[in-house]
């Protein structure tokens, strides 16, 4: 199903495209998304030998590709696809890390609608066969930052199917969940919170 | 970096793309080509509650998009880019697995060609952080499928870099890796050979 996609707002070309990133007024301050500043961070953990996790390329629908002679093939008609996981993975200390890291504009809490159900059940899978499963949140207003275990995720996602409340309070997610520290190098420290969590 | 992919080869469009796949003569008389194996394997093994293992999408480098009115946003130009990592991960048993999965005409030997220097350097990574690392290797002529542990395809690229030879003769596949057992439901069991190396 070829969709608009996240959720209707323009694609951010990556880094390294030939166009350069449109203004995104959602961001903080400092002029980064979460994911520029995530993958910054999980650049500076592999490149420091700390962890190996990597963000999967968008998922995309190829149509149409073109050959020209003698210069690399173009893609002319593709279309965006709904992921089937969540966007980071990879393995720390010997484990399975996997999380979604989505970005708030709202102060007070943390509207569900920004997963996707099938991500929901993705996290399902993985606490199942025993990996960490998690998101990171960032409330774009007050610049902070804090990671959520799945179970969490997934309780206040049943709890919506059942006809509950469509969003996350952030005072229940200041209270559950574990506040990163954010800083320049990593920018949004996540490992020292799963050291608390789990290797400790 | 815009590339040919793979190595020059047309791409196949994934099931379910607008267009049929391309027929590929490089593929086993079985019509499918190994990826398409390895997907339908994963998800047996994840309808089956035994792993959880997606293939990464291929990453791509979007340059141009159109978003026409009351409909999904179009992607009219993009590039293939060099994958970063391995095709696949997951977890399994709690532990982090790994791995790229490779199809070769050669009848003889397997040639290291078919690897990009940083997917060598990414497995190195997840071994380094306890993570499990192989590739998965058929030799098309005689429809066999070896699972070869990644200290072992790092040693062989080491070599190739000191100037020896560019390939593994399939002989040492035999030896040092796997076979795994094919069949209908799933069709690549690989966790089997899993199982014997790290879980017994």
């Amino acid at each position: 199903m070829a969709i608009r996609y996240p959720n209707g707002r323009k694609y951010i070309p990556e880094a390294g495209t030939h166009k350069p990133p449109v203004k995104n007024h959602t961001y903080s301050n400092r002029g980064m998304s979460l994911e520029e500043e995530l993958n910054e961070t999980n650049q500076y953990y592999l490149a420091n030998n700390m962890a190996c996790v990597h963000k999967k390329p968008t998922p995309l629908q190829i149509v149409k590709v073109d050959y020209p002679q003698r210069s690399a093939a173009v893609i002319r008609e593709a279309y965006f696809k709904q992921p089937a996981t969540t966007d980071y993975n990879g393995v720390y200390k010997g484990k399975y890390i996997d999380f979604e890291a989505k970005e708030t504009q709202n102060k007070t809490s943390f509207p569900l609608q920004n997963f996707h159900p099938h991500q929901i059940h993705h996290m399902e899978q993985v606490l199942g066969h025993g990996g960490i499963a998690f998101v990171i949140i960032r409330f774009a207003q007050q610049d902070e930052v804090y990671l959520l275990e799945a179970e969490h995720v997934i309780a206040y996602w049943n709890k919506q199917m059942a006809g509950e409340r469509k969003s996350i309070p952030k005072r229940e997610i200041e209270e559950k969940g574990h506040r990163i520290e954010t800083g320049y190098h990593p920018r949004i420290r996540y490992l020292d919170i799963l050291d608390t969590l789990y290797f400790s």
